[in-house]
Formats: structure tokens, C-alpha cells, sequence
């Protein structure tokens, strides 16, 4: 396993540090109206989370020179997306789950009615905040990144992938049809994550962008695969959230279909497809390749 | 009460049909996969409703001589927003309703993962609509409507009226609470329709956008106190969804505050304010104006 380097530790928490104060500043305050609306958002949304998606529009800002200002800013969109569909998620009509991020889900803290408000208010403040600040060179790369952004969350991209999950307890699918399924619930927010932060610089040739592309397919689908085997594996307190729910819902895996051992080596396979495709360019790519291994051989 | 002219009505029935069948091409198909979303989209979107908003957005489209094919986008985007407000409201969590648009509700159809999963894709296809079609002069102004629409929906909008609705129940508010809870859950998005229908034409000056942006809280607000007079008075046949239930759940409403003459009062000078405001703008304006006797004289 590789070594994380303690200079992308220091980034690591800088910019986590750097992603909070950000949310909490684009975040509606908790003294106005709706309060409790408010207060859940923030709940639901600070002080908690690997930040790996922001950490990766980041990552890919740096590839193209972007502006710390701006990638902050699509990073925060990318997570309030994230975190209004795990607050979805958790509700009793979907994976009906008690626990997030070491604490009580949404919509047990407040209510069910709330959670759903909050998971929709998440959502729209992500697309405001892509028309709110300067994120790009002009406004027509901006109107890309909303584009991009709305793709990867609707009914093609993660929500499609929700729905292809749920109806997925208790079948047996392929490798192929378990790919296709992680390839629209996970894959499709974290390529936005790449993409967007891409988009915060100067402009990429299309050739950069599709192995950029490629990077972050590679990444989403391997981020997918050691979930399912830290869920396998781990214990609720290292993981701060139920573990071992998968096999509990019947819910097909990685795991399920290929056992834990080829599962990782998938991973690994992944990994290695990811870090290929960003050979040729040198420092800028460094965060992009230094996630490829924090996600690979993250413990939570 | 005015009698709404004849080519009035053939307006209205035109752009109903057009929008129906812009809803129907950007909808994705029922044969993609996941095709129980997508044809739960569908059944959330199609063949019902007033289309009361994207019919705002045409006229106020005519008042800055837009052109129809940009309108219809910006009305679809407004009406997928609505349409998925409409079945988050439904859902056992907040309204528990089963009935809409004289249909079973979305999730007594299909179920309530799956109608959480439809408002959650709709709102996201409202924003890639904004940002896939050319809506507006320069991608400037696209911008600039992606934020007017993700604030209108958000917490300081539709989602947070609906947060102080429920919050709501059970109270006695004052009349100026009550305005201020529907200014949000009714009014945001009806000013949303308005303002997005004028960014697709020409530019206008502040000062008109300020005039179009009072039309449209003085229509949205006698929207709401209408709606709130029609849930009293009417039977669940003519109404397509059920009557009487703020009463039976005890949620305040215009009614409920000031008696239903009071309220029809105050929606009529709702009316005289909305049409004062576009004083001064004769053809251009027609639409508008008779889209508030459409609005006030509706019985469902």
C-alpha cells in the first residue's frame, strides 16, 4: 500500500479546512427564516465528511492553473449535491438509515418533511452557486458547468442511479449491470467533481479533457468498489455509518459478485487505468494521482 | 367578472399544446434505462395541470418580444420545478395527498422512492434545460436566469414556504405571516415564470423589469389567496385534487383569516395592482393582463 506523502496530508486539511468555511459562509444563516430549514441544512452539511468529490475539483483546478477562489466555489456545489443525496437517501422510504457521518441522519436530528426540504434546498443552492460567483473564464463556460453539473445529478446520472440501486435488492446482476449502476450513482457526480474544477482554469484541449475524463471514470467506479468492500469489512464505529447494511438489504456488490479479494484487485486495476491516463503531464496532475491512492486505500 | 375573450382562449390552448409537447421531447424517453423513473417523470408531467406559470413566462416572453422557441424552454423549466414541488408535497411526509391533477399522486402510482427520485430529477432538468438550449441573447443573461430560478426554488423560496406551510400548521397566524409563507411557497416561483419569460427577449430597463417583477408578486400572491378560496369552496371533482384539506388538516389559509368575501377583496385588488403596474405598455402587455382575470376568475 502506497504511503500517503505528509505534504498532501497538509493539503488535504488545508483545503477541508478551506471547503467548511466556505460552506458555512454560502450556506443561509441558521437565524433566518426558515430557522429550522436552516439549521438542518447546516446540519446535514458541516462538520462532517471526507470531502473526497471537492477534494478532487480542487485537485483538478490545480491541473488547470484555476483560481483556488473559483474551484472553492464549484467544490461547493459539487458537495452540496452530495450531501442533499445522501440526506435523500437516508429517508425510510429509500435505505431508510439512521446514521451519517457519526451521527443521527437528517431526518431522525429533525424530521422526515424537513430532511426532503433540505435535500431539495441543497440541491438548488448547488446550481446557484454555479450563476452566483465568477467560477470560469466567461459565462458560457459557466453555463457548461451548470449543464455539466445538472447531467450528472438527474435522471441519467446519480438520481438514475439511486433508482437502478433500488431496484436492484435482491436480484443477481452481472459485473456489467453492477458497473452500469455505479457508474450513474457514484461515477456521474464524482466526473463532475473532475470536470468541473477543470472548467474553473484555462481552458484544456479536448484531448486533455477526455483523460481527464477517463481519470475520473476510472476513480468513481474504484471509489464504488472499495465502498462496498469497507462496508463488507469494517465496523459502524470506523466507518460512521451502519456497516455491513449491504448484505443486511441484500443489496448486490462488488463483494457480493466478485468476493472481497478480486474486488480489490479491481480496485487496483482502476487505479492503475487512472494514473495511465494522466501520464505525460507532471506537477500539475501530483493531487489528481495523490487522491487516486487516498481513495484507493482510505481505512473509512 | 370578466369574460375571457375568445382569442385569449385559443392563446392559452395553443401554448398549452406546445408546451406539452416541448415537455415530451425533453423528457427522457420511457424506454431509457431506468425506465420506471423516466416514465414516472413522465406521469408526474404530462397530459394535466393549468400550466398556469409556463403560460407567465410565454406572455412575459411577448412583453419583450422573445422569441416563442426560447420561451417554451424557460416555461418547461419553470413547469418541471412546479411539477416536482407538487409531487414532494404529496408525499406521506408533507402533504400526504393521493390525489393530483384527478389522478392517483405520483407516489400512490408508483411508489414513494420512486417519487422522491422524480422531484429530484425534475429539478435538476429544469437547470440542464436552462443550460443546454440557447434561452436568451447572451450566455450572461442565461446565467443570471439559472440564478433567479435556483433562488425562487430554494430555501429563501419555494422550499422554505413549504418548510414555514408546515411549520404552519395548527397556528393562527397573523394576515402578514400569511403573506409572507406564501410571497415564498406560491409567489417565488410564479415571479421566477415572469422574470425568466422577459430574460429571453430583449433587454429591458430596470425600471420595466421592476414594474414586470410587481405584476408578478401581486399575481402570485392572488394565485395563492384564490387557490386557498377554491380549496373552501370547491368539490375534489372540479378542483382534480382533494377539497377542503387545509380545513381538515388545519393549516391557516386566506380563508381561514379573513372569511371568504375578505379574501376574493383582497385578491381583487391583488389584481388592480398587478394591472397598474403595467400601465403605459399597451399590445405588448395584453397577455399579461388577461392572464390576470385567467387567474382570478379560474374555478379550479
Amino acid at each position: 500500500m502506497a504511503t500517503i506523502p505528509t505534504d498532501f496530508q497538509h493539503w488535504t486539511s488545508v483545503l477541508q479546512q478551506r471547503i467548511e468555511a466556505q460552506l458555512q459562509a454560502v450556506l443561509p444563516s441558521p437565524e433566518l427564516a426558515p430557522q429550522r430549514l436552516h439549521q438542518a441544512m447546516r446540519y446535514a452539511m458541516l462538520g462532517g465528511g471526507k470531502r473526497v468529490r471537492p477534494l478532487l475539483t480542487f485537485a483538478a483546478g490545480e491541473f488547470s492553473q484555476a483560481d483556488p477562489d473559483r474551484a472553492v466555489i464549484a467544490a461547493c456545489a459539487v458537495e452540496l449535491i452530495h450531501a442533499y443525496s445522501l440526506v435523500h437517501d437516508d429517508l425510510p422510504c429509500m435505505d431508510d438509515d439512521v446514521l451519517r457521518r457519526g451521527k443521527p441522519a437528517c431526518h431522525v436530528e429533525f424530521d422526515e418533511a424537513t430532511a426532503l426540504l433540505v435535500g431539495d434546498a441543497l440541491q438548488s443552492l448547488a446550481f446557484q452557486l454555479l450563476a452566483e460567483y465568477r467560477v470560469a473564464e466567461d459565462a458560457a463556460i459557466q453555463i457548461k458547468m451548470v449543464r455539466l453539473l445538472a447531467a450528472a445529478c438527474g435522471s441519467r446520472g446519480m438520481a438514475g442511479g439511486q433508482a437502478i440501486d433500488l431496484a436492484a435488492v435482491s436480484t443477481h446482476p452481472t459485473l456489467a449491470e453492477l458497473e452500469f449502476m455505479h457508474i450513474h450513482k457514484t461515477g456521474a457526480l464524482i466526473r463532475a467533481a473532475v470536470l468541473l474544477g477543470a472548467h474553473c482554469g484555462s481552458v484544456l484541449s479536448d484531448a486533455w479533457m477526455e483523460k481527464l475524463d477517463h481519470y475520473a471514470k476510472c476513480i468513481g467506479l474504484a471509489f464504488q468498489v472499495i465502498d462496498d468492500v469497507l462496508d463488507a469489512e469494517a465496523t459502524t464505529a470506523t466507518l460512521g455509518k451502519t456497516a455491513g447494511k449491504d448484505a443486511v438489504r441484500d443489496k448486490p456488490t462488488y463483494v457480493s459478485v466478485l468476493g472481497i479479494a478480486e474486488a480489490r484487485k479491481l480496485a487496483n486495476e482502476l487505479r492503475r487505468a487512472a494514473l495511465t491516463a494522466l501520464d505525460g503531464h507532471g506537477e500539475c496532475a501530483l493531487r489528481l494521482r495523490e487522491l487516486a491512492d487516498f481513495i484507493l486505500d482510505r481505512k473509512f
